[in-house]
């Protein structure tokens, strides 16, 4: 399981009259026992530099190889080389976030995260897109990504002790249109029915043609997608869970703009995605917005009492709330009765409740208490797009496993991605009737399963190889055309369901 | 067989929701039964391209595939293409000669050749070689060379009513100094013992990476050398003549700056090299010149009478001699007595001797018959060269084959290769002992074969195949270190030759 990078350590004869080979030849031919008989490239950019280190080096060093699968690349000659590292990274349309790695040890060296500032040009993927087609649009895009990514290498090679260039490898997990975008490549299909991205599984690529501040030779691993939906980041999620490679069916669920899901083991994956997220990301309520500091994550409401007691992340005073803290709020609201099983609040049930312009809303936690002295609240509006994205996550869960004929009882195991993984408590998302009412062991959050995928790929080829198996083999249920989805996400519209004997643990 | 591009037509489905793979995707997949399971890659520089080009044919046209031998590269798609064309290169020092080739057909559609300006940085080799040393000299001297081989492309593209970018591949076959030039690395070890050179066999390369002005995902094969002084040039040599395919044993002879000889079969193959050529190539003489207008290629001197008689090569007045007219000249004028068999003047043998301050001359062409008015001449120091270079040249066959213990009798042919071999008369070079005394069907004049080589790699894998196999299977000795040589040298400073018995067709 060899990393993408390895280094080979040769001492080659002293050229004289009687073994008078060519430079690269030489390197080669000292190369020949350590690599098993796989054909060894070198591209003619690097061919100039190799052959000067080499000599420079009295033809006895460190030769550095790009493993590429079914062929190698000598791409750099170091007389006394540290190990050699790599760069793993999470490409996400508002949040970047990188890793360094030893690839010898599988150590992680350095840690760095940032914002993309494609923001600047579109909040969400669709209006990036859509400035991607005007004129000069892609490359502002496209440089705007690679800014980012550069400042990231900078970061993490000064965290390591390094110069950037001795970052020796790229593997890079994001969504379609991101991987577009990083790629130069024009995403405007990706969003016009019939949804065909560019390209899904795109070829090795270099440093060097990104203009990036890495290692010029440096390989840029792409994590393959599968569709306009399903792009590497899930597949990095899949090989991060290890869901493909397991005996039992288990299931993972990653929520961001849209809500993804595989379902599946060592011999079949099926997955589908639909637009369950916004409003568990906090994107939807006013108040709602990102985990981060002052953001509420869990809420409870004592019943009888009515007060209200929350966590916001860091401690410090509350700014706004978050998907898992909406989630907690709604079953706590719905528990004690303040909103009945349509969501729609109960007027006089509780002294927070009060009527305004916009009509009823309930007070989280007063202006003076927060941090900025407004007070955080949520209206019927927040509530009702809550109930739209648990319907339709539930309605997408249920879709994908009737399908393949299973029951969620059957189970072994829901992984649970990224934020929403891991500040969610999976008890009031039962509650709610977002997730199947399963023993909560049975959900075990990841983490960024996005960047651990990458991490994998960078460690080990026979998880490059995966990552296209997976591909290859995985199965897409497009649920913008599926008429059962849309039964199910009416029957899903009450908390917990229209059907309580789905929920037997929800009072 | 397959030539180094292809093109596969192919009819790919329009997308539709229940078919929406993406577009590279799409089109590798309709190439799926035409490949054979051979890996097919597409570089990120012609990602964009391909996949807009794809659409716009509506998903059906053609695609350009190069073949790399254990993998494919999808670099084009166009939808109506004319055939797939080629530009071979004989990249020599002093001369370019290039053809474009139809690689379907395998039709020759166009033929250029220029001069190498390199010239304007050193007339020969070891004079380029310093030259690149200093600063900034590599790069002249590579661009020198580039700004020829653009500007033949140009021409080879107007002659066949195409675009330059429509030429798909180039291959190129030169001696080692001139690849490395082309490939802008450094020739320095090349002309210093131990004599290495930096690389002999460059993996493909593309014409983008050396801003060459054909399509820049071509293809660029560079005939591979074995070491400093057997160069791709000789591999095309040994491509051209079919020598490593024969049963029977075999010899080539290439004379250009050096003369680089080679003997063998389908089974083993030997090589060496020495310096015999610049008195044959016409640079030793003063009158010498290389085959052009007005050069004398063959001369003759009636016994008894002395007339001279002389032909040039395009019938024009004369300017020069070349190697062919020298050799012919001194055979004449020891036929006829006028010179010894030290190759030695016989002062008063003739009335055409005359003495200068140089000491004696003989006058092949008085200055009325001359294109300038200047007489055509030849002296004892041109004699002497003469001589050097045709004991040489003995020597360097005799070491070759007495290395391998056969005998001149055996072989079955003798290729002799470029100018040398098109203009020279074996009967007139056997009488001066510099070539064995053979039946004179013996020898088979193969033309430029470097250029011919070049085409023969455009057009078959197979032919590609066998560059790698002939480099690696050739055994070279090294004459600078070989005492036996030095010995046949000597004795080869006689006309025809110290030992008599070795010429009995000589009186």
């Amino acid at each position: 399981m060899p990393p993408i990078v390895k280094y080979i350590t040769i001492s080659a004869p002293i050229p004289k009259l009687s073994d008078n080979l060519a430079d690269i030849d030489r390197l080669k031919r000292a190369l020949l026992p350590e690599t098993s008989g796989q054909p060894l490239y070198i591209p003619l950019a690097q061919v100039s530099n190799v052959a000067a280190a080499f000599r420079q080096a009295k033809f006895s060093g460190t030769a550095v190889i790009n493993d590429l699968g079914e062929r190698l690349e000598l791409v750099d000659f170091v007389e006394n080389p540290g190990p050699p590292d790599a760069m793993a990274l999470d490409l996400g349309s508002t949040h970047l976030e990188a890793s360094l790695l030893d690839l010898r040890s599988g150590e992680t060296l350095a840690h760095a995260h940032g914002e993309n500032s494609q923001i600047a040009f579109g909040a969400d993927i669709l209006s990036r897109i859509h400035f991607a087609v005007r004129p000069g649009g892609l490359k502002r895009l496209h440089e705007a990504v690679l800014d980012n990514i550069n400042d990231l290498a900078r970061q993490l090679a000064r965290q390591a002790g390094l110069a950037p260039r001795e970052i020796r490898a790229l593997a890079v997990s994001g969504n379609p249109t991101m991987t577009h975008l990083f790629l130069n490549l024009n995403p405007d299909h990706i969003c016009r029915e019939p949804y065909i991205p560019l390209i899904n599984a795109p070829d090795i690529c270099y440093g060097r043609e990104l203009a990036l501040d890495i290692h010029p030779a440096a390989p840029v691993f792409i994590m393959p997608g599968v569709g306009s939906y399903f792009g590497g980041d899930l597949i990095s999620g899949i090989m991060a869970s290890g869901l493909d490679e397991q005996e039992q069916v288990c299931m993972l669920i990653d929520v961001g703009t849209n809500a993804e899901v595989v379902l599946g083991n060592r011999d079949w994956l099926m997955a589908c995605a639909g637009a369950a997220g916004p409003a568990l990301e906090g994107g939807v309520a006013r108040m709602g917005m990102r985990a981060g500091a002052g953001v509420i994550e869990h809420v409870n409401i004592t019943p009888g009492s009515g007060t209200v007691t929350y966590e916001t992340i860091d401690g410090s005073p509350a700014r706004g709330i978050c998907g898992s803290g909406i989630i907690d709020l709604m079953a706590a609201l719905y528990l004690t009765g303040i909103i009945d099983l349509r969501g729609k609040f109960r007027p006089g049930k509780d002294s927070r409740l009060r009527q305004g312009a916009e009509g009823w809303s309930y007070t989280v936690v007063p202006g003076e208490e927060t941090a900025d002295g407004r007070a955080i609240e949520l209206n019927q509006v927040d509530l009702d797009a809550v109930i739209r994205s648990k319907a339709a996550m539930y309605a997408i869960l249920t879709t994908l496993v009737s399908q393949v004929g299973v029951s969620f009882a059957e189970l072994d195991k829901i992984y649970v991605a990224g934020a929403f993984g891991r500040h969610i408590s999976p008890r009031q998302a039962i509650t709610l009737g977002m997730l199947p009412d399963l023993p909560l062991e049975t959900y075990v959050p990841i983490g960024n399963s996005s960047l651990r995928g990458a991490e994998k790929a960078l460690l080990s080829g026979r998880a490059r190889t995966r990552c296209q198996e997976i591909r290859r083999n995985i199965t897409y249920i497009e649920l913008n055309v599926n008429q059962e989805f849309m039964l199910r996400f009416s029957g899903a519209r009450f908390i917990p369901h229209t059907d309580r004997s789905l929920f037997p643990s929800v009072p």
